[in-house]
């Protein structure tokens, strides 16, 4: 057996990109591609768009296998993606019955941030431990579990919805129906909200030097904060302690060992982990005993790829 | 091999009483014998209290081995229990090694609430169920994980601590340190607070009528909830939509199939169920999906018993 029976392709499925590489057993990506997704046009279109991506990475080169990431429900074993946000008509969509027969390659599917979690399991910042939870904090707010060393999906492939656990029962309205969820409170949308209410009480911050006309996001809060601006500095704080408090309930319900923080509003860096880690210690039961670490994403932007490809390297 | 090599002895230890079991293979309590906890007499008593009892249900018979649920955190396969309320001086002691030097048998140890979800998990209401959690609403709230069919306890045998996740982060300051725990809005004392804060504003309620000098309890605000009180049944609303709200967001975190609810305040039955359930279904995400069942425990005050037992009897 030679180099080429040890390599597989990974693919992440977003919303705006489809992203490609060929994989190998060290988590190397060796070669990547990357198509702009046509998430208009039906999952008939993006699946076409997929086989393409595969087979020119893949050349005349022997594979294991594919490993999908996708956004959304993803039904373990079956591979059946469900409901994924900013994809148009993917109510329901055989994706590795659809792409096996097609491609003639084993495909194997688990949603984007369970894949992430897996890249930062194998080869990330999650190698050798057993118990952690990989969250992304960006636009939406996700999460990919792992217990006891195994990606933990539950029967129906739902788990990991760190984002939609309660803040406060009592709280707004979220998206999903519920109320007071993570999401609702630390997604980047909200983080923006509470900088420019904040602004209105505080006209001489940096943030409003801006102009009006300026898009308020996370990244120029961040910058305004690393400048010292209090406002935004008070923004990051927040969100870090509500982030850490929820975190503290996870730990406390299932005595993780780590946690591993990415999505774009984890790039503030110790502006926000810093507060994360405060109200970690703080607020987790049992001290020493539950001691936990909470680090930024070894993988970044390539866990989602390089851990859907570990679905094949790493079954 | 006779009968007598598949039954093992379990032993439920409490603040209050020792209760020991002889359980064979179905589950079945064939002998009891309880004992008062000498529990302000420090652990070297209580284990004395222990080998005795065991060296009683054992009698002549070949047992394969002794399964002890413990109150506090015990740490997995060593068998060290750490801190458990209401028994004095037990900082940490090394209940496993101690027993099996006395009793020359195989001695496991589990924390009582996870000895609970094993003896569901085996022989009650979890039978064929692969994710579930179960949770004892009483003076404490406790909580005891199967995940992928098996007990799951973290590294250090600290998990299944849903009493200490938060209901709401910016809520009461909870006994743990934390904010806002689901054990300060709905432990036993907390139950009774709220209905003596209701009671000043409702003077013509059925608990006004027990008199000054009664003390209250959940049970007795079940009672008059039962006979139509509506201050009461009021008491049982909130106290149910706060768990299921809760319970909602570690559905979402681990895509449970059941929950199965025990302890004192459980015993409201379909006053505090009904209120659980819909507050369940309304906040969980991805509908059918995720549609859980919520019963009552099956095996009652013997889950502890027989699922310490299953330690054994079980591996």
């Amino acid at each position: 057996m030679g180099e080429e029976r040890n390599l597989a392709i990974g693919v992440d499925l977003g919303g705006t990109n489809i992203k490609g590489g060929v994989v190998n057993l060290q988590g190397q990506v060796l070669r990547r591609m990357s198509l702009e997704t046509l998430s208009q046009e039906g999952p008939g279109r993006v699946l076409d768009q997929i086989a393409h991506l595969v087979q020119e990475l893949k050349g005349r080169e022997k594979i294991r296998g594919v490993g999908m990431g996708c956004p959304g429900l993803v039904e373990p074993t079956l591979g059946i993606v469900r409901d994924p946000p900013n994809l148009k008509g993917w109510k329901e969509v055989n994706v590795k019955g659809n792409l096996e027969d097609r491609l003639r390659l084993k495909v194997e599917v688990a949603n984007d941030v369970n894949a992430a979690a897996l890249g930062e399991l194998h080869f990330g910042a999650g190698r050798g431990m057993n118990d952690f939870i990989c969250i992304t904090l960006g636009t939406g707010v996700g999460g990919g579990l792992i217990l006891d060393g195994k990606l933990f999906t539950g029967r129906r492939g739902a788990a990991g919805e760190i984002g939609h656990m309660p803040v406060d029962i009592f709280g707004p309205r979220c998206r999903c129906g519920n109320s007071g969820c993570l999401e609702r409170y630390v997604g980047a949308e909200y983080i923006v909200t509470r900088a420019q209410e904040k602004l209105r009480d505080n006209p001489r911050s940096l943030l409003s030097s801006l102009g009006k006309d300026v898009k308020l996001t996370p990244k120029l809060i961040a910058e305004a904060a690393q400048r010292g601006d209090g406002l935004a500095k008070e923004v990051f704080r927040e969100t870090g302690e509500i982030v850490g408090a929820l975190l503290s309930g996870v730990v406390n319900l299932l005595n993780l060992e780590l946690i591993i923080v990415g999505g774009g509003v984890a790039r503030a860096g110790e502006l926000i982990f810093g507060p994360m880690r405060k109200a970690l210690e703080e607020r987790t039961m049992n001290g020493e005993i539950q001691r936990v670490r909470i680090v930024t994403t070894l993988l970044g932007e390539d866990a989602g790829l390089i851990g859907a490809a570990s679905l094949i390297l790493r079954p």
